[in-house]
């Protein structure tokens, strides 16, 4: 029975996650709206989930060191500077963070590495392209990012030294050797589609993940909340939460 | 059996030209090169096809216009004085004058306009993304850019007032209502792929046109030539040629 | 602010109907229930949306011809004499009468004969491939045989004379020209897809639509109503409504 | 720099595995025609790629085990005593011996297998929609049958057992549980595009693969040589090439 507090528990996402984590039997302790201290919740909470915003997760990152908290983090966009606190404060608590909870999303990163590896970058052009509903301010999403970095990691290298191609628009120059393409598509009420492209002059590979239901994400993110109760402190995947190595 | 001569048979786009005459079942009468005298092509010809040089275009429209031919045009890059020359000619003569003689494109941009008219831009987001080799050096295209056009037209307003949201990355806020949205991907040896999409909650509505090879623009002069034979003199378009009004 | 009343209200389309009547900025007037007259329904309204039942179908047409109200009729399975009893009253009201409400599947069927009158079956082949849910037990759905038969309308013909391959398996032989193929995916939960492909040598073209839920049917609906406002009397289609001529 | 020698260079295969060799940046040690002794090219190279004959595979692979050599041989149609031959030889050189050489479609074969293993048939629906030219006289592709084999495989059955369902037409019923389905389209001059889509209620996973053109088959051939050049004895597949495990 984890006692679980919930980030912006009005919102769409924060009424899923509540309904979630009734139907696993865990106990909500409560949740924060826009303004609330959310100091309370923790004290009250083993873990917190939080999908509210990036610049939320380093004060709740720092309260869960503090307090000796869990935390999933499931925010997108954080800088690099606030993916460094959450790090860091990662030392003194359990943390999962991840761009996607959806356990299909996990398998299909997990499938780009594997693709990346197979696909040298002098031949394959690798660009990602996903689309979300008009809502979404942020562009590319943390998945397409972490898609991304799979890319890379599957081709020895990371995605800052690869170099990003994102939102091309005017004067680009000629694609990059060996960069990771990005492309952001907004409109209707798109929960979340991502296609990854490997490009070469005689064959395409495309690798595309749809979500239907932001649901996936809550039950992902409750079971991760389960998962992460009594571990010691670290900064954990989801691969790590579904055992996919 | 239309009777046509083609301009600049010797270059890449002539050769394709001829072939295409060919394979449509028309005479091909003959063709010019570098430095030959045009008229006894015309002479010959019901229609003459060039695609050659912007400057060779007010000679070629006034022995049309002399000789009572046809012509198509596929010239790019024509001066205002060039153009006025071309449509004078067009007074005496048939002559079908377009930037982009690939059947598809041009009924693609086409329908992209009825689709947008009935496709109301405060339900459905109009997106369009376009795909095309490593070497392309600017985002959009300018089929993008014209499909773009063709929505706003669609819409009783321009791509410039309904606003256009290009290369979305980082913090870009919600979409905004009835823009415009534009995405580049860039790899491989892809001639051109262009899809626009209208995203409302309940319903996508995709249109999607992909290049193989330049073989459709001469596809295209060649049923416009057909086309062309016996029309009363006049300046029309690809949509004429394709009956899209 | 069109005035708007639903008959059948409390069944599961008319509860979609209400809530598009608002989304729309519409007013609604009231609904009719099983055995309510519908007489002060009609009194009240402008127009009236009937997705009810076929037997109903006549009474509220010639309600709707008496009172001078407008009707937006979707409900299937007519007979011809009640086909013959609404159009007698469509000379004296104005009626929208319709088998498939959602603006995109119209649409895409209308767009769909354009489309195959510019490009002829000589060069273009035409396959239709279309999706839904893994418990549908037919195949080709309804609607891709509708996108079929506009195919072949718009080639001055019909699916019968142009001739189906549908669901190709073993010793197929090569393709005939001209004929439209046909292609049925099943699985999980899926509303309904549709595609429609033109495939030359040198490009492809292909109009795609995606159903996501069944208040496609309910907006399309209200959008007839707000179409029909003032309208003089006459039987018109979704087609007059989204100006598809 | 790898020595490669190819047989049956005069051939279209030839001389694109001829372009592939330089463009790899190996060595072209020379080739063989209709006639020729392959001896000598055999003592002059590292590894022979051969796609000529079936019945020229056994003395090939006789010399590449009796020289030391590498062998890539990509022919078909080899009988059982020829492929008896071919592994025998096998136990001292090494031999890559492979039905399809396309870096991607062995790629997604491979990857399929792991996304079934991972993607339980009771929740995902398995389907495969192929298309090819018009050409093409049977359904479905060899390679959609591949791919089937691999989901069948994946979940730890055939398809035999697990049962297909290709070419829906008519009354079909509901989809079975765990069958996989197949469906052909046919138009234009497609080379070949292969998707594999596993559909469950709140997500789609898919990967596509589409060829452009058959120098696929010749840089896969060139780089099984260089993965080949000082490998032990044995007989190898694409997949051990890959690294596809």
């Amino acid at each position: 029975m984890t006692q679980i507090g919930i980030a912006g528990i009005a919102g769409r996402m924060g009424k899923l996650l509540a309904e979630e984590v009734a139907a696993a039997g865990c106990t909500l302790t409560g949740g924060t709206g826009r303004g609330d201290d959310p100091r309370a919740l923790f004290e009250k909470s083993e873990v917190v989930i939080d999908f509210t915003h990036a610049h939320s997760a380093p004060a709740h990152a720092a309260l869960a060191a503090e307090l000796g908290r869990g935390l999933v983090l499931g925010s997108s966009g954080l800088s690099a500077a606030e993916e460094a606190a959450v790090a860091e404060a990662a030392t003194r608590a359990p943390i999962v963070y991840a761009a996607n909870f959806a356990t299909g999303v996990n398998l299909v990163i997990a499938i780009a590495e594997k693709l990346a590896a197979a696909l040298p970058g002098a031949q394959y052009d690798a660009e990602i392209v996903e689309m979300h509903h008009r809502q979404k301010v942020d562009a590319p999403s943390g998945t397409a990012i972490a898609m991304g970095r799979a890319v890379a990691r599957g081709r020895g290298t990371t995605l800052e030294e690869a170099g990003r191609e994102s939102g091309r628009d005017g004067h680009t120059g000629a694609r990059g050797t060996g960069t990771i393409g990005f492309a952001a598509l907004r409109g209707g009420q798109v929960v979340g589609e991502h296609t990854l492209l490997f490009a070469a002059g005689s064959e395409h590979i495309a690798l595309t993940h749809r979500s239907f239901d932001r649901r996936a994400y809550a039950t992902g993110a409750v079971r991760a909340a389960q998962w992460l109760k009594g571990r010691p402190p670290g900064l954990y995947s989801m691969n790590d939460v579904l055992g996919l190595g």
